[in-house]
């Protein structure tokens, strides 16, 4: 994409009254807009970065049998009262409003009542277990304090999944194969390293959830580290456990401020048996299912992402969430630019072409900086006197010269 | 995908209250659920459909160069009372609500003024323009009546381009450059020859804007059709037209019931001078960015297409929007048929294989009529005794014996 047309601009500063990192370098970047309190929209380059966090979300679900589909935010309030959930004493996050033709609804906060009851549509016996669905869907939390930029919004998309089983041993299983999931997205999405699965309290029915916590000063949550079995307990539960690790039983626990990037819950039979989801097994017996969910938040993690990895120039994106790969500037040698953008084009590489005449070479670096795309690539009188374009990685400090018919080998 | 393990099945009957053809037949074929009235949840086989045609809608958008963004649903109450339209007595159909911290939301019922309101931070000179921005985005409306299945949601996606021009000539020829990119979206849908550019009111900024509308007698609205012309007049102004074609003049106009299946219209400078969205002309004077819009539901472009393109034994996709395109039938032959479905997902072709044992050939038969999926493959005793598998198309009576090794072949 040439950059001349690109309709969005950067930024000298933030709002005054946005407190947060991850959202002060979005918004000045031009990833991010804010609309209100916790409520951002996505402009083209944070639309991609979002999209390629989706994108790697269902590829994982999909490789673990996912469903993918799509419920709807307008909640009836019928579902929510035989759970007891709709009571704003028992979730205090609920946007509620009403219908013309009377009557009130709610805006989905969660959607384990409405799948639950779906799915008793189309589950009846054991044959037709296990199954696993999940969807991206906006949901929309009424939070007192929103403050954290686009890491804790009311209004986001969550990837949710469920999965539905005759028995404990089967969820157990599955667990575990979720939890090999989540720890590929994080890993993909650039956060492995700092990502810890994080023994969590399991509620009425398991004896721990887990979270998966990302370290960084910014996290709202503590959690307590072992290095030695890289998971790590969550603040809540760490005088339970005597300050110990639950795996391999060390009391030399790191402690850390860390933000909840996703959590696994065995939620056992709580819905099914409150909406009433059944299966008749293998001898005719009616019994309630048995179900997990697992939740991620896209925008989070994005904003995560922002927030651990960026510099004091602006934003560093790893390959595999970048809105782009390359930022292609030229400094006066539009022509000769403009046919490297072709091939790369031609060779499917995902390119920003800073093709503006009327910045200067200082705005130009700027910019690139503060975007944070993974490649830049330069070409000036200066690169072509040296022998071709000057290439630099976003998160190295030294560039060095390309023939120009080398650019994509370049690239690694 | 194997439809043992598709989690969906399909029903007898729709639910006693649904009262449109459309729901009653995506309901029991599995592709939707109903919330409530006029909110609907998409299941695989619906949410694949609404993403192929959203993704058609999509790639005429990026051809006419739109640029993708994602704007938010909670919407902020100050930017509508500048426009005048955050009173219910100049739009009716909010969904207002309370945020914990305070203040009033509304959920945004279209996105003119944050959009508007958004741009003023990019723009500021005639260098910026033209740019057109465009986004899928759920659009909350507290409709009266909502008893129209998928063509008449309170909650919907909705795609919405907004277009930014310095001056009229520019806005009329890209106005011209959307409305074939709609024409295309309509064909490539499988509504093109029912589908009419209809002329209709253009407020106080353009003579008229257009509406693009469908034949169905499940229509709400009433065009006026010139066969000559191929375009349409609305009901509300054919009075001021005098009953006649506003393109060749005839008066011979053929009444019909129909459904707006999108609309484009120039706004003009109605939200730019309200909200102060100006640019900086070639000699520096200040000037109000000219404007359009132009939107289209996908839902609603799928329930017209499920209501018009059924038969009286259910749903009739066109390959372009089909949820899958071969539905493989195995009676009996799971063996056989297996081979057949590998090697069509090996070559990129997306299938719904019917490998369940405990299914009788004739709900198979009966289910794969209700999907509607262009072509079934049918594996059975009977058609490998006659030299193969038999083939037909969903819309067609008759059905031919191909010889296995010829399958792929026989798909045209």
């Amino acid at each position: 994409m040439k950059q001349s047309t690109l309709f969005t601009r950067t930024q000298k500063n933030a709002p005054k009254d946005e407190v947060s990192l991850n959202a002060q370098l979005l918004i000045r970047a031009g990833f991010i807009d804010k609309e209100m309190a916790g409520v951002y929209s996505f402009l083209p380059l944070g639309l991609r970065t979002l999209n390629k966090i989706i994108d790697i979300i269902r590829q994982e679900m999909n490789a673990i049998g996912g469903q993918e589909l799509y419920l709807t935010a307008l909640q009836n309030p019928e579902l929510w009262k035989k759970t007891g959930r709709w009571s704003d004493d028992v979730l205090d996050v609920w946007f509620k409003t009403e219908v013309a033709s009377g009557g009130e609804v709610g805006l989905g906060t969660t959607h384990e009542e409405p799948l639950t009851n779906l799915i008793k549509k189309h589950i009846s016996s054991y044959k037709d277990l296990p199954r696993y669905v999940y969807q991206f869907q906006t949901k929309f939390r009424n939070e007192k304090r929103a403050k954290s930029g686009i890491m804790r919004l009311r209004e986001f998309i969550m990837k949710d999944l469920y999965s539905f089983h005759t028995d404990q041993n089967d969820l157990d299983e599955y667990y575990e194969k979720a939890a090999r999931a989540y720890a590929n997205i994080f890993r993909r999405a650039g956060l492995g390293d700092l990502t810890y699965r994080t023994y969590a309290s399991g509620g009425t029915f398991a004896k721990y959830s887990h979270e998966f916590q990302t370290l960084t000063e910014a996290g709202e949550d503590l959690i307590y580290i072992c290095d030695k079995c890289h998971i790590a307990v969550n603040k809540e539960i760490i005088e339970d456990l005597e300050h110990k690790c639950p795996e391999c039983g060390a009391s030399n626990l790191r402690e850390g401020k860390a933000v909840e990037v996703g959590n696994i819950f065995k939620l056992g039979t709580k819905f099914s048996a409150a909406l009433e989801l059944n299966y008749k097994d293998q001898n005719g017996e009616t019994k309630p299912v048995i179900m997990g969910c697992y939740g991620i938040g896209p925008q989070r993690l994005m904003g995560t992402i922002a927030e651990i990895l960026s510099d004091e120039r602006g934003l560093v994106w790893p390959e595999a969430v970048a809105p782009f790969q390359v930022h292609l500037l030229s400094l006066g040698k539009n022509a000769e630019a403009e046919k490297i953008y072709d091939d790369l084009v031609k060779n499917n590489i995902e390119i920003l072409f800073d093709d503006r005449e009327d910045a200067s070479a200082g705005a130009k670096f700027a910019d690139a900086d503060l975007i944070g795309i993974p490649w830049r690539i330069v070409l000036s009188e200066k690169s072509l006197a040296a022998g071709g374009a000057e290439i630099k990685r976003r998160n190295e400090k030294d560039s060095h010269i390309v023939p120009l018919a080398d650019i994509e080998r370049g690239l690694k």
